[in-house]
This record gives structure tokens, sequence and C-alpha cells, in this order.
């Protein structure tokens, strides 16, 4: 991977969005841009050109290394780099960077078993939570979990400095089928604090989700609830759902500590959720984390 | 409502069928017609229309009195019916028949308090539970439970012969809008046994639903599943999730015997799931429980 004292384009390139940076070997960004072009948006074979024609000029990195993470990662990116195996930690992650060229590799996605033993995946996250691994160095042993919300939010599990398993929940996407296509749809964004609260605390209890979901139907007939105030409810039944009966999973319990990390608005929504079971909850900045794997990998896969 | 001695109209009117009847006094079928008007397809004023102009004439019913159930008494249909409150039998459920001339009464829906302290409502289900209940007399007394399965499928909970409590699931319009309109759209329809039985296993287990379902995503990209095995595998895990986690709500146990009533492509799904939590399992004619419950209402409401 040429010289590893040499700046290099790293860039964090998912579905919707696309940031990148020319970073000093050290990781010291020295330039950054961001780009519409999620991998969603674009056609087969536009990600490569876009990568040579738009974001290496734009950062004056035309030959410099280039490390990318995320779905740029998949078919729908430039190519589909091949998933390593939990437990993995920077050393396997290195090892499996996908060479698009001489000059550019992709960081690997991850598979794993989850605890209730079905099979999971995620691309891009790895990469955020090898940061956030290499910016705290109490993390280096034990076990430690980061939320990362979203519209298909990741818990992941690290013990002794290494990804050791990890859960997907589709709550973001769930919200947005129901909130726009179901017979709950509100016609409206999430507006009202005291009906996420009321929505937090009915998504804990027990039963099957499909069940607990109807009380926002029976609450706009029976109840007059609508619009923002049903929105926001619904949206608190979901992460309630999800904020209480994950994280036993990952053997949280009551006073545990919980990285989170994500969108400032997402991140309003889960700390409350997460504190109202009882764990105490370190906010993680992401451009950080991504910046700070995508850096410590340029210098593992530089070596190798 | 006339001579409690005649002949009268009887009508399952739903949101997508509509089923009429003309019985004895003593519910015996005299004749029967099927339309394709429920009232989710009809424009304001026009059930009261197809009433009188088609249903009635087509079954030499235009002087008879008629007793109606289900969504044709929401405000899609003839006239929003108030609803009555649970707990509720035969006598509350007449007391509450909604006149909307001389002739026509419409069944009140029910409001309850969910053993888990939410609201719900039910319309139309009521009739099917009072005439499964006229039909067998040892149900006249202690607790039974009828599972109605659907796109927003009904648990009934019936004590002393009233109606008590129930919960709505809305498994079946999650599975068509996930199987349709998500990350996990399969584009076919199901059609594995064995991925379905995985997955009401896996649908069975701990933790959120937004999270066990994913791995129907995480098990198309990781291990090639597709098509009608990836949608048996998510009907089984949405089915999974409300045959383990409901039942308890409502007090049954382990060699609890339970009721089915439904279409039977949906009871052949429910029934084995059913089974497989130590239920034992009563299949019910829906059919013949609606005619039921429409002739006591017939009976009870002319009395009144």
């Amino acid at each position: 991977m040429s010289d590893p004292s040499s700046d290099f384009l790293a860039a964090d390139w998912g579905t919707s969005n696309l940031r990148a940076w020319r970073l000093s070997a050290e990781g010291k960004v020295l330039d950054v841009r961001r780009f519409p072009w999620g991998v969603a948006h674009l056609q087969p074979g536009e990600a490569a050109r876009k990568l040579k024609d738009e974001v290496r000029p734009a950062l004056q990195a035309q030959e410099l290394p280039a490390i990318l993470c995320g779905m740029v990662g998949s078919a729908m990116g430039i190519a589909a780099a091949p998933y390593a195996d939990c437990p993995a930690g920077g050393a396997e992650l290195a090892k499996n960077l996908f060479k698009v060229d001489d000059l550019t590799a992709i960081v690997p996605g991850l598979r794993c078993t989850r605890p209730d033993g079905y099979l999971d995946v995620i691309r891009g996250e790895e990469t955020k939570v090898l940061g956030w691994l290499a910016l705290d160095a109490k993390r280096a042993s034990g076990d430690h979990v980061l939320c990362l919300p979203g519209t298909h939010g990741k818990w992941v599990l690290v013990r002794d400095g290494r990804i050791h398993h990890f859960m997907t929940c589709m709550s973001g996407e769930l919200f947005a089928l129901l909130n726009e296509h179901s017979v709950l749809k509100t016609g409206a964004a999430p507006s009202d604090e005291a009906s996420f609260a009321e929505g937090l605390e009915f998504g804990a209890a027990d039963g099957p989700l499909a069940s607990r979901l109807f009380t926002v139907r029976a609450r706009m007939v029976g109840q007059g609830l609508e619009g923002g105030k049903a929105a926001s409810y619904l949206s608190g039944l979901l992460i309630g759902d999800e904020t209480a009966h994950l994280p036993p999973l990952l053997g949280l319990r009551a006073g545990s500590v919980i990285g989170l990390m994500g969108e400032p608005a997402l991140c309003d929504l889960y700390a409350p959720a997460l504190k109202a079971q009882g764990l105490t909850v370190e906010m993680a900045d992401g451009e950080a984390a991504v910046i700070a794997g995508l850096t410590s990998l340029r210098k593992q896969g530089a070596k190798a």
C-alpha cells in the first residue's frame, strides 16, 4: 500500500452519503468533502468513476493511497468485498482489506453468529468501532458495548479489543414503513416528547410487538391520538422495544456502561431510552471514530 | 325490531368482503349471497345504497329486519356505530345495537382495556365470538380463549359467557409491509414448510422483534436465502413471535385449550404454531359462528 508515512485518502461511503478526507499518516484532517453520492443513488460502475473523476481530484489525492469503508464495499458500490468473520480486531480487518487496485483498498464487512444463534452482518460500522476502541485505551480489555442507532441500527459487543459479535435492529426502517404505509400511518413527523415517553414505557412491556404496535391504532380510534403525537408514540414503542429487550442479550444490566454513537437527533431519542433501562450512557463522536478507524487500518495495511 | 318470528337478513360486512344471508328466526340458512363490496372499496354513502338496491333484493328481503356486523358499522360503512365496553355478552351487545332505520340494526364494536393496560378495539369479531359461545354450552362458564388470525388478528378472552378482553395483533399487515416494501422484501409468496418452521422457532426467541427480523436480510446476504423460502421464514418469524408471546398474557400455558377460527390457509399456519407452544387447538367454523351470533343478537334485539 505504498509509503506508510504519506498522506492518504479516507472515505466513509454509505448507502445515503459519502464523506471523504485527506488525512496525514497520523490521521490529522488536512481536508474534507461531503458528497450526496450514497451508493443507493448510483448506477453500476458509477461509484468507481466518481472516486477517480471527482473525489480524488477534489481532495488533491489523485496519486494517494485510499481506504474506504461502508456500503461502497457491496455490489451496489465499487465491488463486493467479502465479509470477514468475528471475532475480529484491527489485525483481522487489515489482513482482509479488499484491494480494488494498487492504490485503493476497501475495509471488509463483518459476519458473526449472534448470542441468540442467528447470523448477522455489518458493513461500515466495524471501522467506527475500531476507531472507538483506538480513541480510549480503557476499551482494550474486557467487554464493552457500543450502540449505533439508525435505519438498521447496530449493537456491537467488543471483547478484549476485538469485535466479538453484534446485532442489527431495524427499528428505524420499521418506523418509516409503519408511519408511511400502514394502518398506523400518521402523516406527520414525531413532535411530542410526552407521547414518545409513553411509547417508550409501553414498548418495554412483554408480548408480541405486532400486538403492542396496534395500540397506536386503538388510541387513534378510541382516544383521538393523531399527527406528530401519534408518530412520537409509535417511535417510542419501537425504540422502547429495542432498548428494553436488546441489552440483556449482550450481557448488559442496570448500571452497565454503554457507548452511543450516531446522528444527534437519534441519540436524543436513544439516550433517555437507555438511561430508563438503568444504563450509563457515554456519548461517542462518529466522525472522530471513523477517521481513527480508517487511520489505524491504513497503518496496519501499509505494514502488511 | 318488528316480528321476532319472521325471517331476517343477516350480513357479515367487513373491510374486504360482504356475505349476506336470509335466515329463519332460528338461524337456518334460507339463502346466501357473497358480494365483493368490502367497505374499503366503497365511496361514502355507497354501502347504504348497496344494501337497499342490491343486497336486500338479491335475498328477497326488501321488507325484512336486517342485522349487520363488521366494518359496515364504521365511518367507512353505513354509519359509525359507537363501541360498547367490555365485559360484554349477548345482552350488552343487543342493548347497544345501533338502529340505522326501523328495519336495520348494526352490531356495536367493542372496546376494552387489555391485560397489559392498553386500550384495544374490535368490530365484527364480537359477533363471531358470541356465536362461538352459543354453539357450545361448555363455554358458558369459566375462561376460554379464541384466536382469530388475520391482517389484524384478534385474541379474545371469554369469561363466564362474556367477552372480557382481547388483544389485536397486526402480524398479517406487518408481513405484507415487510415482504413488499422493506429491505426484507422477497418478491414471492411463502412456499416452504421447512423455512416456515425455522422462522417459527426463531420468532419465539427473546429480544426485540426488529432485531430478529433482520436475520431474514442477514440470511439473504450471507446464506443465499431467497424467494418463497425467505417469505416463509419471515412469515414464521412473525407468527412465532405472536404465538409464543401472546398466550401467556391471556393466562394460557402448556396444556391449555385454545379455539382457532379463520381462513383455512391461515389456520394451517397458526395451528402448528400454537401446538408448538403446547396448546391444544380446537378448530372453529367462522361462518357458522357469525350466523349463530347474528341470530342470537336478532332474537335478543327483537325482545328488547
